[in-house]
């Protein structure tokens, strides 16, 4: 319980390419949601610097020493987009800050609301965030000029602790099914072992049902409403969260409609669920990336810390400037408001409905 | 050149659950198209019995001996869906069928071609077929009790000659621009080498474009025409292709619209791209299945084999059928037509517009 705290420290990530750019002004929404708990010292927001992709690189580390060091001194972080290359990027090839934070600071469920009130959709994803394809991601063997090898992984304990987060959330949300998204008739295995691990624990939660679908036709209908009719919570391995989630924003509205919240038993990282936008900085349009995504973790975050009242606001604010009165909704067309402008006006409707 | 052979042989595997049904009305189809050279003993159309999860389970074999000898002895397939079992499953956990045709025939290409005028989207989605997930798919390690791995294969050969057949049709249609779609930034080894090898073969290819995307994103973003703009033609690694076409056929109207053709320089197999579909098969209702996906896949085979015309004329009945007369779509609700009662149309239609 974060109330419970002396103070609690917000470490910030601005990240690479827009990271710094909507990390501005998610800072200045923070600042004023936030500014008597500052003043009173019970809140401390602290910049991190380091995480870009030239200090990763000129370090050759992932997530620097004294980077790492700094975020576990924090009590959440709020973290923008990093550059995750790969073999055939010009940077040295390091494995992705993403997933190396999310292992280090065992934050194995990746959590993504999605609410559409008029299509009756109120989803929870709960993303197995550490393990599957990601915890070896970087560790594939070419076994000789032809053959390569790459691992998924699977734990016991990795796969129940995040059915036993979707099983409580479901018991404490009054939610009465579970549906375990994996490609079992091939990846038999792991998923298979997910799927018994989800079953295992189901157990334990007789009210709740369990559905069991694959990923390709799930991907493929989840916006189908009778294919979608029903369902409520979601456990996915790794990868298949991955994909799954992000096809989950885009029904809700894009992904600045959504963030996401990567939690462990210590630590809390909040994030926008895009990447680093490298066209729009290229096209010299960086200051009109879209911020709604990481306000939207900003929402989730302070949440999380006991703030619902504010996290409501916030939500609601969003929700107000973007869809009901679009015509502050930084789409990167010509004529759209830029991040600035748009925190501009959030700021303008927080204070007027505040 | 199929035409050379004094006599096509098609294998038919009716399949399990809704397959026999949908494969019934194929077989009035086919007969009715190549009744003349059915006649002519120029197309023989041979029943292939025993792929049935029942027979498979009985045998302890994915694919029994004396059928694969059988398949082996016609020049094309078609399939109808087969049980894949998962560990949880009832059945023996037996490999996947689909996925040890496609070895053992050395189907090394899956192709779904999407078209929707309206969206100008005309999709060619080259899937490798064979490697990725699939090929060691049921032999992870169990390497004690809290710890499992799976394996994902990529070979040099592999990744070449899906490569190379994506870069074939684009030159060979007009096409500029190749999209590969991967998890590069995590699954970087083998997602890696395929982007790799992608790019080389490209090099013979300078008029061709190279775009790489990850799957995630395109997953989400496929029916985004900001995202999708000027895309044509698609080569993935086997998971991601799974999941991308299921997705690109849902787009393109649901998984009714599209077949699925899997290719390799001596075989062909050509198959719907549902399942089978279980719950009509529980609810009494199988009868009501739609047909449509298979007979996509017949009309893909007849090109195949090098009955353009016919081909043509079936998706144009089957056009006609689903789309510009609904009524008699089957959609599996109470008041839609059985599977034989839209076949009865279809061939009415056929006649008619032949
Ligand atoms: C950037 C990438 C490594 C990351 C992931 O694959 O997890 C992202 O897609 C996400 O979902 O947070
Ligand atoms: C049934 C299943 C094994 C198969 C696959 O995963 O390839 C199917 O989804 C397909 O796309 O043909």
């Amino acid at each position: 319980d974060y109330k419970k705290l002396d103070k609690v420290i917000i470490g910030i990530l601005p990240g690479d390419g827009v990271g710094p750019i909507i990390m501005k002004q998610a800072l200045r929404v923070l600042n004023h949601l936030l500014q008597k708990e500052i003043a009173e010292k019970k809140i401390e927001i602290r910049i991190i610097d380091g995480l870009t992709i030239e200090n990763r690189s000129a370090k050759m580390q992932t997530v620097p020493d004294d980077v790492l060091e700094a975020i576990k001194k924090c009590n959440v972080i709020l973290k923008g987009p990093t550059v995750t290359p790969k073999a055939t990027d010009p940077w040295p090839n390091l494995p992705s800050a993403n997933a190396t934070l999310r292992r280090e600071l065992d934050l194995f469920a990746n959590l993504r609301p999605v609410k559409i009130p008029e299509k009756n959709i109120d989803w929870a994803f709960f993303r197995e965030n550490i393990e599957g394809a990601y915890i070896l991601g970087s560790k594939g063997i070419q076994v000789n000029e032809d053959l390569a090898i790459d691992f998924v992984v699977e734990t016991k304990q990795g796969s129940d602790r995040i059915a036993r987060a979707a099983f409580e959330y479901a018991k404490n949300n009054g939610k009465k099914n579970i549906t375990v998204v994996t490609k079992a008739n091939i990846v038999k295995l792991t998923d298979g072992n997910f799927i018994k691990a989800v079953r295992k624990v189901g157990q334990e939660y007789p009210d709740i049902d369990i559905q069991e679908r694959y990923v390709d036709a799930t991907a493929a209908k989840l916006n189908n409403p009778e294919f979608n009719k029903g369902l409520e919570v979601f456990v996915l391995p790794n990868l298949y969260g991955d994909i799954i989630t992000d096809i989950a924003a885009e029904i809700q509205g894009g992904l600045g409609t959504a963030g996401s919240a990567n939690i462990g038993k210590r630590y809390a990282v909040f994030e926008a669920i895009h990447g680093t936008a490298p066209d729009l900085i290229n096209n010299g349009r960086g200051d009109y990336a879209n911020p709604c995504s990481l306000l939207r973790a900003v929402a989730m975050l302070l949440s999380h810390i006991g703030y619902n009242d504010k996290s409501f606001q916030l939500d609601k604010a969003l929700e107000i400037c973007t869809i009901t009165e679009r015509k502050v909704v930084v789409t990167t067309k010509k004529t759209d408001a830029s991040a600035a402008e748009f925190t501009d006006y959030l700021l303008e409707t927080l204070k007027r409905i505040g």
